[in-house]
């Protein structure tokens, strides 16, 4: 069994040259890409003194499957995993965006929330080490492929883990179906980690208390709630377009 | 085996009223509310012919097991289903917002598309009669009670549906990947159905081409594509939005 995995785009390669360099055995990048962003990987990851390799973008197709790569594709070592948030803290240079998962016990629902982390440029997630699903081969399978390129980060005790993010001034937002401010109608500014509870019993008390802010998603109709990965999604987003349009 | 089935709120209750009264065995309402949506709902069922019961909040609330009802309960018939889009569309007095589903397999997948459109206010979700799942037993479950709430209306010919939809004024959105609109800068107004492909394959040819417009939800990572609930949530959520405050 292969312990290596590929990812690309650049995105996916330029967070990981950040966050864990040491997982990157090689990187391929299109040999006629000499713009602004190619030349900054390739210094960022000469500066890594990592192993470089260009090829023609045909090659890249091939080992990925597919034209999605941008261009460049990382080996890496899948062994060589996440241990800390300050791994990913230190090392961003935008504002932090970071989903945290309070409980999550289903596999499929933890690799929904992967692949919207990944989609909508989360640089994090964390969850508890107890009482939560953490990454099965399932979780790896419904990520498609999200379980490599997003950090997941299992912490002993969230609580205290989120009064470390608050100190570096990330604003902690927690969801929850009676909370005062409606999502439609809610700023989003700056670092900011989004908190869901598990689908049945909502967020702990002790993870509510630790939430600077609580929102609630509209629910027009008789249902009570949606779907985590279906909330999350919805959450990032509206992170994303505040975001993206300031 | 009981073929009745409780929908509460006034969102689902309404809608239920002018869209299939038929199907309406009798209307609980809490005695004290006397506000005029309340009065508005009362003289609709009147002239509907409906029974209607008043009684303690605290009944509504142990029939629905929740105290999400708002004063409103209503017993429905689930046998009486929809038939046809223009039992819908004829009733509505808001601009019309539908969910098309081009060949969904997957029962989980339809039942959560149920659920958001219960909550962000659709008013019918339309697919095509083959080489789709229909409402089957794992649907309702999945759903958690939006298959009874939302319209699911299987027709013969999705191509000409979506041009009768046309003709009565309601814009065609497409979702793809390789769309020139991206979701975060895209203006919806007015009556609107946003159409999905099946996860595999995309939009069908024929559906594609009837779309209006097509647009894309931006993927900032490395996988393709986002499950089609977290899609169809995600485009839904931001017409509430956009619609909510104009």
């Amino acid at each position: 069994m292969s312990s290596t995995r590929l990812i690309f785009g650049f995105h996916a390669v330029t967070s990981r040259l950040r966050q864990n360099p040491d997982s990157i055995k090689e990187i391929f990048i299109d040999a006629t890409r000499d713009d602004q962003r190619a030349r900054g990987l390739v210094k960022l990851a000469e500066s890594q003194k990592i192993h470089l390799i260009t090829c023609e973008s045909s090659r890249l197709t091939s080992m990925t499957g597919n034209d999605r790569h941008q261009g460049i594709v990382a080996n890496i070592d899948i062994a060589r995993s996440y241990v800390d948030i300050s791994d990913v803290l230190d090392t961003l240079t935008e504002p932090a965006r970071l989903l945290v998962l309070d409980g999550i016990q289903d596999p499929h629902n933890l690799g929904a929330c992967l692949r919207v982390a990944d989609a909508f440029g989360v640089h994090a997630v964390i969850a508890p080490k107890d009482r939560a699903v953490g990454l099965t081969s399932t979780v790896y399978k419904v990520s498609s492929g999200a379980a490599d390129t997003v950090p997941y980060i299992a912490v002993t005790n969230l609580s205290r883990t989120l009064k470390q993010l608050k100190e570096q001034g990330i604003w902690i937002i927690g969801t929850a179906e009676d909370a005062e401010h409606d999502l439609t109608h809610f700023q989003i500014q700056g670092p900011v980690a989004w908190v869901f509870g598990s689908e049945e019993k909502g967020l702990r008390r002790l993870t509510r208390e630790s939430c600077d802010q609580l929102v609630r998603i509209p629910m027009l109709g008789s249902i009570e709630s949606l779907n985590i990965a279906v909330s999350a999604g919805i959450c990032l987003f509206e992170t994303h377009r505040q975001q993206s349009s300031a």
